[in-house]
């Protein structure tokens, strides 16, 4: 783990990137933490989130940062992101609009192989954040939609440290299905669903199957209307306190 | 409106029974406020939530109970709950059980003119409250579950002083469905709706049918395992939060 410049503190909160590397691959990811304990002064064990974010997105788009801060801040979590194949500083050169950004997407979704990758880069930054004092092998949570739904219920099925999970915008559909139901299936730890009641992406019925498929016995959903994006602030702050709840 | 008996104050809460006579009708209810302002120190106007109980329950049932309490405690609210017509101390004689309330309450629904009346009987206590220097003309919230929304939609949706309004465990179905549906359409106020994901009395669909049928531009779902009455208490906060947020 190599860390890249030096910490940024904001409204509260101390930032600073690194990079991890993951076999061939090299993994920049975020870590942010309560501005005190970003100094060394608040040793862990504390809860850690980690944040996956949607396909074309990054690893500090807004409600990601948003979402950071209230954990840190509020709570005094430490939180991390990366940035998943092909998104962010992984893209590839001459890739840098939406469209093209949706094509790596769909692509990688479509690769045998690309499920076990990301969850060998999440298991590795986990690993690396929990041998550092400020963070510590405290419980650990994950919030991720979409795209941050399709590879983190793999993850948080089979990462037992997991102990709440906030996933939603996406259904039983796409190439990874089959494993995503199984992966539901196996679900234990506590859930926060969010829906977007008119999703041009997600058909409806696919996300309340998906919803209906979690194993866990403590699972809530939560619907607004509006496309995929239009999820309002008051589902991040659902999810803060959600993961609050069960996490501090 | 005729007060019965005195205040009785318990957990930071005045609680006190009254009666309205609409119509011929004899309507007892009850009216919960901050022990402060039960004693007339503290004027209105304050928000007034109106709760309306499901089929075979009371004005005082735990869950009514516990919101009042938390809503006037924590929020300094005036909350009021009346029993429907044939239950809590409009019981007929004879009628004691579960099974036979629940047939008072199908007859009920399928009487022409059973939402006229209850809603004749909201506005008339709403408009006997409001005259209260303590509780005094506030803005209006509404929560009612399965018979509350029932008859709590189309109260909602033609009284414009309610600001905010929670319902749930109902669909689109039964005897006022052409009613329900024309109401939820010209519903404008921000809705909570909680659903139960596996109501054995409501079906799935007709649940989200109403959901999706609410005219409200700002409205949510919720939706948890579990049977008709199991709502957990989580919604109750969630309840709680929602009302305080548009009504306060």
């Amino acid at each position: 783990m190599r860390w890249l410049g030096e910490t940024q503190v904001e409204e509260g909160v101390g930032e600073r990137a690194f990079e991890v590397d993951v076999g061939l691959r090299r993994v920049p990811g975020v870590l942010w933490l309560p501005a005190g304990a970003a100094g060394g002064s608040s040793p862990g064990p504390r809860p850690l989130v980690l944040l996956g974010h949607g396909a074309t997105l990054h690893k500090r788009i807004d409600h990601i940062l948003a979402l950071a801060r209230l954990l840190a801040r509020e709570h005094g979590f430490a939180v991390a992101a990366t940035d998943a194949p092909g998104h962010g500083d992984r893209r590839s050169a001459g890739v840098d609009d939406e469209v093209q950004l949706f094509g790596v997407f769909l692509a990688e979704w479509s690769r045998s192989g690309s499920t076990d990758d990301l969850i060998e880069e999440w298991k590795a930054v986990v690993a690396e954040l929990r041998a550092l004092d400020e963070v510590g092998d405290g419980p650990l949570g994950y919030w991720g939609l979409s795209m941050g739904t399709i590879y983190g219920i793999p993850f948080a099925a089979h990462e037992p440290r997991v102990q709440a999970a906030v996933f939603g915008l996406m259904g039983l559909m796409g190439p990874t299905r089959a494993r995503m139901q199984a992966d539901a299936e196996a679900m234990a730890c506590p859930v926060l669903f969010i829906v977007q009641w008119d999703d041009q992406l997600v058909a409806r019925d696919a996300a309340l199957d998906l919803f209906d498929t979690l194993g866990s016995v403590d699972k809530r959903l939560h619907a607004h209307p509006g496309q995929h994006a239009a999820v309002p602030a008051e589902e991040l702050a659902a999810s803060v306190a959600f993961l609050a709840r069960h996490l501090a």
